[in-house]
């Protein structure tokens, strides 16, 4: 399965930015799990462009469950989701589709698909393909929180600005989940504002890195060789356009640390296991350890930016240069945050219903 | 298949540290690759500990391939290979079990296995068992090498001391292929193996980061979604015991930069399309662009250390303390070193394979 | 993946007999294959109830597809095609749900969904779900049709009449493309429609045996262990609704045959690998050898039947009786052929892909 | 995975028959699943040829668990089984390797590997293999029983003499698991006996059919789509080698019935649901009912017999002919018995891991 992630529950993502629709098919769903079709609406409004921190374009989102679901609850069978795209008006990107911009995949698409490649608005490249990965992960998240499991991302870097990490996991991330521009810290979210806005004034963009808890996992979660926690975690977040780095607890800190500072010591408190530190994050050998899980995605500033750009026609096999029109982000790292967060939960949910089975899941009729 | 890895050509680790012998089953192989023992013997030297840096246990590692090779080629059947383990001492490892090392696997893995698994010297978890990879990995450099295609790794960062970065790729990669302790700069390596020594005097240990280099691939390989370049490489980079951070060109320093400033503006020289930087570490879109391939893996440091940690006991569920006994590495960065490049091998080989079919590979008989 | 098929190329089914649509997912398509819209509407109408021997019901079959094509031509992204269900008059199901319809799935899917399913119809269950299969299906059909490979299949046998055998595979192939009761004998042909027309007066059903040859095929697809070509052919077939038995060449006969008479000996005629005889279906060691592949699938009379049958309500936990209400096909044999030829076309398409890559189709643009 | 199977378990065999060793990669087992060693020589043993009705030479088949394994139980990590080959006798293959053996692999596998193939003695294709893939069902089929599932089988059918049907299930299952000819009806034993020896007086061999039930499965196993219950066990059967036909409770006997009579009605029977009839074999829908799951397996002839055959020199490219010398099995129905009973072991563990989880098995430490 070259398109689809997961093994228990597998995802598989569908759709051009400019053809008649994007959707998802989430297989290996347990029956009788709810569908919370509000829940799906606002982690959509999460991902949506807003205001001048964001493209202007208003995106509705309208989504569609077209199968799997009946009578408000999932049926055990594919679920299928889809957004239909808007009608585009006919810009000709035919004159500039051999542009490659850069630090986009219009030449690796070429490359790869000989030319056959929707190159309108990125095609299946399209940051907005994501739109159908947030839908799916609305329904994974809301059957961890049955199951006291919940997941939240912060944006800890930005622009240069940092945020204050995670203190209280439980309120902070019920805080974060409300917010469009996910900063735990009030001044941190002015700054970063400032400085975006800066960036869209100079054309420019910018980039950050988004950390994300998991809280209320049971240890004992993941495989050794080769589907650790961390590997599937990473393998599903570099797919998210943008995404550059991964790292787990302390992650590349730990490049500095001894040994006697990086070990997180155990110790029972009121019977429970935990550790003094979590500079592992909550793993272990790629096995969860029951402490709150812990990981950083790196983005990439946006690469569509309005300064003009060197770059080559491949098809003329010439050198030229570029300047990227229309609507674009300056800082795409707050709408990531959901995206994070939605591959986040399919993960837990695959390894969950690895070592539990269908049967953890739902309600029984 | 949760213990392998791989889509065309796939990869499953067995064994057990303390068991009768460890070993990988390598499936997906064209017939009619070249099998070079004596490159399998070189790669797993370079795993092997070496005196005062390593551990002083001396591992001979002498392997056996049992399967999937005849006549000195791949048949194209599934190729095992096998690693006794040398008899080991009796020591008696069940007094000691339940007292979770910290940084270790000992008490997540009683978690997931209720107290099933092999405790015996990490077990499963070993990194021994990361030989088998090793063995593995080399037949597909070998192949990948007959394609023009060269993978190496320095050590960019150990306990705090910086590596010059890669220069000439093809020059360094040679370099590096025949050093036990993967460093471009000989300053550099006489400061690290001074830290590590100290480190090592003190009973503690110190972690790192590798850079790992790809030359000559095509461009056009990876898939958007899911099997991107970078979600392959870290699914199985994240599964080398240590690893916790894992990115790609810039990774996290692009949470700093400008959009202006990450982009990799593209041209040709000479016919041949190029960036002029590589921030993108060769990848757009999760596609190789056809530049070097790019990455860095941050590696903890060893958990095992001399120093007395607090800890506790996970069946007697009391609090304790612990000093680890035997040999241990103050620092596994270098020996990793080959596992990455081992991994990477495999990825590469396998989305080449997946793009090109099996025929790609391999002597017509 | 559970509710996905294939490796290299893999189909997802997604979709209810009473939801908003149907649909299919190929995934690991070839960019540039051309897409024959009046293809697909063949196929599918060859599918489709015809007259008395199908049940009088027209479905129209409307299909989009709504992602991995651009132009023409697929783009090597995901290709989803959906097929809306039209608007169903409100008959209430919920009244006779818990009453299983013997031969149906109605008591084993309330086993494994715990009442979750949705049961309007058959649901998931429906033969309707295979129009997203044929509607995939013509587009490998297509592909393989591109390459020199024809796949046909006859109805060997219903209610008891039997056809005659392939004689001039491509002749008889082209034939069969083109019938909506896909019978090489005109008078067998004849025969099985009084028999069938029979069985429907008396409110009863029938069933067959299909027989499918392949042509044009290279020798050398296939895997030993354990994806022989006989593998996964059967593992496709028998997710046809109805489907209860497969073999190849001989079948089930070989049981009754000595070795001297199973051998197929081999034999150059005109410097081209032939066999003697067939008996092997064209698989030896579960590869192609070159030969026309050759297989059965064995189809159960439709489960519904107007007559009345003893059943339990799973509900209320009593034995009870039924009798089916609405329009159904006393024979469905001839209209299960499309699907078999569809399936046959995925894993032939799959095999081909793992073993000449995804550049082996389409064109270069 | 091309030569693995399984979802949830899965098994990967290796091994050529001439070479050091061939082996299993059990994968995803839970831990503590008892190891009865015991039981897994006697698998073996009813694999293993019998004086007069099976090739003289007698294999003795040690085996060695070199992972997996700890003090007695399954740790959950990959279980892996080697069985050594003894030393061959160097007979040069080289000589005849080009004269495909008529019904055998030998030039379909050359046109798959190129010729980089170990032809000796069958290589990967050899039926030898089934002694790794045995040793390996004998450890699930114990897990089975521990859950109070019981899988047996007997000859149907062999050289044209019919055996009597399942009556008692269980009693039948446990009488069958004692016997090395596994026949229920005495007087078919011996008149099959005699069959094979005259079959063997002249140098010829003969087919069967064998029959399948297993006993105490759940109702609610399998998927619609495309993981039926029909489907994975006929992707593992049909890997066997010399398999050409599988079908399930009436099978290709539904091809002459009616609905009325195909069809198995429902009724409760103190208060557990049983169908009056089970021509489908204890499978609706692609999912198991509570009946008792009922399958037959055809059985080819031995290709190996002493007669001389016409074939090719695919080497020289002409046609030639052969004797095939060696000591050859008259009949391997019987001995294929285990390896259909290990297969369909690894079908039913790996269905109820996905539904139930991996802490279904096992005793918990």
């Amino acid at each position: 399965m070259k398109n689809g992630f997961g093994n228990a529950i597998t995802l598989t993502l569908f759709g051009e930015s400019h053809g008649p629709a994007i959707g998802a098919v989430l297989d290996g769903l347990a029956p009788g799990i709810k569908i919370e079709e509000e829940r799906i609406r606002h982690q959509l409004s999460l991902r949506r462009p807003q205001g001048r921190i964001s493209t202007a374009r208003q995106e509705a989102d309208p989504f569609e469950i077209i199968s799997g679901v009946f009578n408000g609850f999932t049926t055990g069978t594919p679920l299928c989701i889809t957004i239909p795209n808007s009608a585009q008006h006919s810009k000709d990107y035919s004159a500039t589709r051999a542009k490659a911009r850069p630090g986009h995949a219009d030449y690796s698409a070429y490359c790869k698909y000989h030319g056959f490649e929707d190159y309108r608005g990125g095609g299946h490249f399209s940051g907005r393909i994501t739109a159908a990965l947030v839908a799916a992960g609305a329904i994974l998240l809301s059957a961890l929180e049955q199951k006291g499991i919940y997941i939240g991302t912060h944006m800890s870097s930005c622009a240069g600005v940092e945020d204050r990490p995670f203190e209280d996991y439980k309120k902070d991330i019920a805080f974060l989940s409300e917010q469009v521009f996910p900063v735990l810290s009030e001044d941190s979210a002015c700054k970063m504002r400032e400085k975006i806005e800066k960036a869209a004034d100079e054309g420019d963009s910018v980039g950050g890195i988004l950390e994300t808890a998991v809280i209320g996992l049971p240890a004992g979660l993941g495989e050794p060789w080769f589907d650790s926690v961390e590997s599937l975690l990473s393998h599903g977040l570099f797919s998210i356009p943008g995404v550059k780095g991964v790292s787990f607890g302390a992650g590349f800190d730990f490049a500095a640390m001894k040994g006697s500072e990086a070990n997180d010591s155990f110790c029972y408190e009121k019977e429970r296991v935990m550790t003094a530190t979590n500079h592992n994050g909550g793993i272990n050998g790629g096995i969860t350890n029951g402490m709150p899980l812990l990981f950083k995605t790196a983005v990439k500033p946006t690469p569509s930016i309005y300064k003009e750009q060197k770059t080559i026609d491949f098809i003329k096999e010439e050198n030229t240069s570029l300047q990227i029109q229309g609507r674009h982000d300056p800082c795409i790292v707050h709408r990531a945050r959901v995206v994070v967060d939605s591959l986040c939960a399919l993960v837990i949910a695959d390894l969950l219903t690895g070592r539990f089975g269908t049967d953890y899941w739902g309600e029984k009729a």
